[in-house]
């Protein structure tokens, strides 16, 4: 019998382990069972938070921090990631503008920018990087990407020809829009925006309506900041030639979703099928015997593409059998055997809260993934 | 490919599930993966909490309320099973003489009476029983037995030839002991005493010095209810001819385990043995492919004779698997895959307080249970 072969292709689990602490713990733990057995990690990502964490560590790649311009103007120190490529970045919004970088005192989405995302993008840029993945969660801002263009070139002028204060809150005195300046590194730069949502960028569905409230707007800043976006979108119709407003996306991170549309090569995709593409998985998948995957929490939510659910889906084409481990198994986990997930343990050992668990996260991965080996090997016997 | 046999033997998961209801979500999970296979019962217990209800359920008898002496002398109503042969019944001494039937404020091991166990024990020999099993777990006790002998007919006198007061507090004042009216039908019965301690009924590892405390003992009365004891075994042994004071067990259940010895036809077995042997647990195993096992609590302390030790080592001797679950898996688990537990599996969902795992332990063994099966199925498939 050759030796079996297991991908081990998890999610991070969030504020316990990166997705590659848990191939390690993975692996240690199927190690004990099938110790000549071939072992490849992929640490996987959705697009979400940890994205430019595991296409790093699955590329083999490199992280990088730079000091940019916060959602509120202050300095806050961003990463990004080159990938083992030595050609492709990986960009999160929320590491320059997220929503993590405001208080609940201070979030306050007619004020908050993108601008630090625009930094970000054009240290790539600099860096020579001519492709990038963003992602685009978490954000605290509703400016429709314009302080991400401002700080790319863009300039957003009144009446007056003067430059706009930063800010969602602002963009009712849009007049015109000068992109004489846009840097032109932009034209020959691809970016790959991973969004999972499809929220258009004005109306009921869109990102002031739908987003703003999480982000500090009270009912009436969510009129407010929506007729301004509405604005936004006929200024650039008018003088860009462009019509955003109702894409699938558009409406993403406050309209960065349009901002990225409107002055950048971008495309919107699905945040795991980006990091299924560039983390090679399916190739990776070829010579598995079986697939494990995980994250954090796993329930019926995960069927709208989640990693263990994309993992599945891939593993699936080639017929590979997949194990999903998680820190938390929810509701409706039965709806997600037919998407090929072909079981899910949880990995927690007892009655616990949840900060011990996040510290004891390795080592509750490492027992779960042994006894599931153990229960494999034992059938393998039979 | 003919179906599979699946034997399901878990203990009880104390103050969630009877042993008979975690077999019943654990055939709901693994049917919902082999369908049509052979699922057989087999509730377990090791000779603690649990052990009348589950040899009942497993041999299809019933149990019986009486009421009876309690351990402060209040009624108390207690229970005992009479097996599915209709010839063997099943005690549990800490039903009507347990350390649950007095409070914080009332337990006090100088008075607490083994009375109402000897009232079960004579209500089973009214009901034409000869054979009996008897669980000597959980006592509120320090009497040696004497209570229990009391209601079935010794007399215990002092000096003067009055009856002593009930309580192993009294002892010292014990000059003679009556057995002429001790109830006949003792002599033509067998008790078979489930004891997993090895304790002598005097001394440092005695009764009193060990289990005393946590029976409302202070040091003072530790001293003197081992002096009691220690009494009482030197006029057994003056007048009765029978020396038990160092037989391992004489000290389990505060000296019951002597008072079984001295007054009754009694044998001293583990818990799990007598379990395994009187539910037919090993011909049972005979045609199972998997057994699975499961307690509340699974660590290393489980090969010191808990119910999953017992069933891996009777699954053993016919080389049969075995599968546990859990809803606390603790420390050195590792040690067990030796003793043939082949694998363990928690199975709480998530980070969770006590009283809601307790609750749902039904779903979790059955969500458990069917992606164990998954995987068992998973690998028949590769």
């Amino acid at each position: 019998m050759s030796e079996k072969t297991f991908v081990l292709a998890p999610d991070s689990f969030k504020e316990s382990m990166t997705a590659k602490e848990v191939c390690i713990a993975m692996e240690k733990g199927l190690r004990k069972v099938y110790p000549a057995a071939n072992y490849i990690h992929v640490p996987m990502a959705d697009g979400g938070e940890g994205t430019v964490q595991s296409l790093v560590d699955a590329s083999g790649g490199q992280i990088h921090y730079i000091e940019v311009t916060g959602p509120l103007g202050q300095p806050v120190t961003a990463k990004y990631g080159i990938l083992g490529d030595g050609t492709t970045a990986a960009i999160e919004m929320a590491s320059a503008s997220g929503i993590h970088l405001v208080t609940e005192e201070t979030k306050n989405p007619l004020i908050t920018t993108t601008y630090g995302t625009g930094e970000l993008i054009r240290e790539c840029l600099d860096q020579g990087i001519r492709k990038m993945i963003i992602g685009i969660g978490g954000s605290a801002t509703n400016d429709g990407g314009t302080g991400m263009a401002e700080a790319l070139g863009a300039k957003f002028l009144d009446e007056k020809g003067n430059l706009l204060p930063r800010g969602g809150g602002y963009l009712d005195r849009l007049a015109s829009i000068d992109i004489s300046s846009l840097d032109e590194r932009l034209r020959e730069t691809r970016l790959i925006v991973a969004c999972d949502v499809t929220n258009p960028l004005c109306g009921e569905h869109g990102a002031s309506h739908v987003f703003g409230p999480q982000k500090g707007a009270t009912p009436e800043m969510v009129r407010r900041l929506d007729a301004n976006l509405a604005h936004y979108a006929e200024v650039v119709k008018q003088q860009l030639y462009k019509d955003v407003r109702d894409i699938p996306g558009a409406g993403a991170a406050g309209g960065l979703g349009a901002g990225l549309l409107i002055f950048t090569q971008a495309v919107l995709r699905k945040g795991i099928e980006i990091v299924v593409e560039y983390t090679r998985l399916k190739q990776k998948l070829a010579d598995a015997d079986i697939v494990f995957t995980g994250e954090g929490g796993i329930d019926f939510q995960t069927k709208f593409g989640k990693t263990p659910y994309g993992v599945a889906r891939a593993a699936k084409e080639s017929g590979k059998k997949v194990i999903a481990i998680a820190g938390y198994v929810g509701e409706g986990i039965d709806t997600l055997y037919a998407e090929g997930i072909d079981a899910v343990f949880g990995i927690v050992p007892g009655a616990s809260g949840l900060e011990k668990l996040l510290a004891e996260g390795p080592q509750n991965v490492e027992r779960t993934c042994e006894n599931i080996a153990r229960v494999l090997k034992l059938s393998e016997q039979a």
